[in-house]
């Protein structure tokens, strides 16, 4: 084969494996945005033989010869297809291991359990689901056996969201982490409330959907190719960077839910969105690893969303959605709203402060659960005690705890820890975007473009270019450090809760 | 290879094309509900790679083996085995003869060709779309010629979408259509109008809503494997059996267009639900012909939908969702306002009595466009020209005249006769199921199953197992004869216009 021919394979194989990834994605997303639950089961045989048309491509004789013949030429490669070449071969030896039967039924296995984790979820009937987590973590340590049997099991679900992330490495950070938090939360928790009222509001429906568009625009977010829907829990799914979606879910009787969810996967969005046109049909489109996503995503929610520059930003957005609602409230109350901290049941509404503690709950479950010391029938009793030990609150039943999340119906075993490194990373990317502008003056200003630009600039352009952990110290110019994340919060909830007073 | 062997492997290519229609049907429905135009070209690149892998399928040495082997096991076959193998011999001696690459480019520039005339439509905007209806007629031109380069290219396009239809048969039963229509219409439009005012009220979208999915029960339509959606143009498409989508367009100041579209969609969804479990994977399953689907949908629609008896059901209904808007209003001032029959602009919203004008004019086009005669620039003035001359009326615009059909932008020239067709099928099936059962009783006691259980055993469940003309000379227990047709209309149009006062 020539170089040539190899490169034009190679660019072809690509192109297929985007198109199966952008119809099974497509699927997964039609499921979990109306789809009826009749219809799970004829989309799991379809999902199936998608799936399988998919490793074909990924395992196939032209992407063997293809790899072989450019390893061979390695020399002449530019560093685009090299990283290409490079995790083009981790896949296929990836795959390679997984025999082809386990890899549908796996792809199967998570289309019904979704369905079913949607139904038990609205039931309140954590029995019905149980048996996949069982068969899920099951199927999952099967793969990292497979695959990788010298790493310890949890470590490979880690690596799979964030390269190079370890059980070691997490504990050593959520213990930096639960070293200055659970003490803050402790001290906020001591003080007085803030007052939140402009949230306990009625907020009609339909306009909070006007709000969500406006919301989109104000974060550059380019409607003409992300696609806002409504679902049970928010996600954002980008079928390639010409076609993401983003979800979210209104509560009438508190609007800073959708609002901050919309802010949110709109975080994802324009990460999605931004990678450089040239890696768009190639394994290079796309974020780079779940915590740098999620990075992404809470630095808008968290960092921008809930500065007080936004809210000054917003406010006459929001009294001319809701001139009755937003009446005789200021700026300022929709600052302290937003920002209201409390020991709380649900993690993706939970606030900035007491957010990574919920993080540490799931880590510590998952964990147990692919040691082996736990199984599905522990968990309701185990997450019950566990927010107990970290929130100090009862969880009323298992809908509004241990069923709440997408990720184990999803296989997402080892995401978790991720938003808590993604949040770990904001107040040191703002740190370094600070040194070159000032960001609340921007914000202030309505320039959320000079932001993307740089966000743009440092870090969403390289797509999956660089690892993870390279890309973070090439932004920083130094290594990550988690103080960054610990006293951007010790100073923002001393302001807020007066604890310097 | 074994018989068994051929048999197993004749359902494993059937799943797979059955997948992959299923994908690509969802990547279709995706971009007429709401996916942002931006998204198109990258649903054109998928789109053109699952064509191809389901060409591969198709035309493969699998299937090319599993057909020969058991067409010389023939005599052992069953019937429904030999109607597979019959039809799957036919896709692929069509498939062979027309290369892969003008496959794969024709499914892209069916994609592009709809979201152009999306925003073509939108925006009244002729000339943009129109080099797409001389490359798409161009193209199927090339079609036909390439797979039976001994028929007329018109016929070929008849033949798809009912299979035996011929432009001769359309000019004889047109001709008969024409003969007892036009005078009627003559006589309809001279008597004073009827009262329609109960359609002039405002219904709000949220409330028609509402009633779409209360709609949707009266007919038995199962919302677990049955999904509405909401379009700029009602339509159906059935994935498999197990997901059905029908979508309406609501219009706040004349709800009863949602109201029918619904019944029509309905109809049609009805029909792909219910074929038999044992079609479901194979290329048996749905219905059998566009003729005998639109007889469904324009039997519920219409026959059903717009008699006295459904109205008087349908009443309490509306008088509990709509009680300011209906006061004052009877079931017979429902019925009235649903027969309403006068010359008008959209195909979609034309009374019953009016509709096969609007397939003649179509009919008409197509024919000069596929005989050479006119090109796409020569339509707008030849469309209006027709209106004319049909209905009497002038296209005050594109958007409500040529640009109106979606049709013609998915490559569907030759499907419209089917409505025709379809709706003369209608009366001749009533007729019979009266000899079973007073139908108009059934309908008023609210016992719609009973028609539902009716053409599930004469039509539905038989999928695609008997040839279309076949299976309506079975129902009919005669040959096929529009003179019910025709006999229906002036019986129904003289009662609600007192001709014959």
């Amino acid at each position: 084969m020539e170089l040539k021919e190899a490169l034009n394979t190679l660019d072809r194989i690509q192109r297929k494996e985007i198109a199966y990834m952008h119809a099974m994605g497509l699927l997964s997303y039609d499921g979990s945005t109306g789809a009826p639950e009749g219809t799970a089961q004829n989309r799991g045989e379809t999902l199936g033989v998608l799936s399988e048309a998919a490793y074909a491509v990924t395992t196939g004789k032209d992407t063997r010869q293809t790899l072989a013949c450019l390893k061979d030429h390695w020399e002449e490669l530019d560093d685009v297809t090299r990283r290409i070449v490079e995790r083009k071969e981790k896949d296929l030896a990836e795959l390679s291991r997984i025999p082809v039967e386990e890899y549908v039924a796996y792809t199967r296995l998570i289309n019904e359990a979704d369905a079913v984790w949607h139904k038990a979820k609205e039931q309140n009937d954590y029995n019905s689901f149980a048996p996949y987590i069982d068969k899920i973590v099951s199927a999952r340590k099967r793969n990292a056996f497979l695959v990788s049997p010298e790493m310890d099991p949890y470590d490979y679900q880690l690596d799979k969201f964030e390269e190079g992330l370890t059980r070691s490495k997490c504990e050593a950070f959520f213990k930096t982490l639960k070293e200055d938090i659970v003490p803050l939360v402790k001290k906020v928790t001591a003080r007085p409330q803030v007052d939140d009222a402009i949230n306990k509001m009625h907020y009609p429906l339909a306009q909070q959907e006007v709000l969500s568009r406006k919301l989109m625009d104000l974060i550059g977010l380019d409607r003409n190719h992300c696609m806002l829907g409504v679902t049970e829990h928010p996600f954002t799914t980008g079928f390639t960077k010409y076609d993401v979606r983003i979800t979210t879910h209104y509560h009438e009787d508190s609007f800073l839910s959708s609002l901050y969810s919309v802010i949110h996967e709109g975080g994802h969005a324009l990460y999605e969105l931004h990678v450089d046109d040239r890696f768009a049909y190639t394994c290079l489109g796309g974020g780079v690893s779940m915590g740098v996503h999620e990075s992404q995503s809470r630095f808008y929610e968290n960092i921008i969303g809930r500065s007080e520059a936004f809210c000054e930003l917003l406010m006459p957005t929001l009294q001319e959605l809701f001139p009755e609602q937003t009446k005789g409230f200021s700026a300022h109350d929709l600052f302290f709203a937003a920002n209201k901290a409390e020991p709380s049941l649900i993690r993706t509404e939970a606030d900035e402060l007491t957010y990574t503690l919920h993080i540490m709950i799931r880590y510590e479950i998952e964990k147990k659960l692919f040691a082996g010391e736990v199984t599905s029938k522990d968990l309701p009793e185990l997450w019950n005690a566990l927010y107990r030990e970290f929130l100090g609150i009862s969880v009323p039943d298992d809908r509004r705890g241990v069923l709440q999340d997408t990720h184990w119906s999803g296989g997402m075993f080892g995401y978790f820890p991720s938003y808590a490194l993604g949040s770990a990373y904001g107040p040191q990317i703002l740190h370094r975007m600070e040194q070159d502008f000032d960001v609340f003056e921007a914000v202030k200003n309505n320039r959320i473009s000079r932001i993307n630009d740089w966000l743009c600039e440092h870090i969403w352009q390289y797509g999956c270019l660089y690892k993870p952990g390279e890309l973070m110290e090439k932004v920083f110019n130094e290594p990550f450090d988690p103080k960054y994340y610990t006293d951007y919060l010790k100073t923002k909830y001393a302001a807020i809760y007066g604890l310097n007073d």
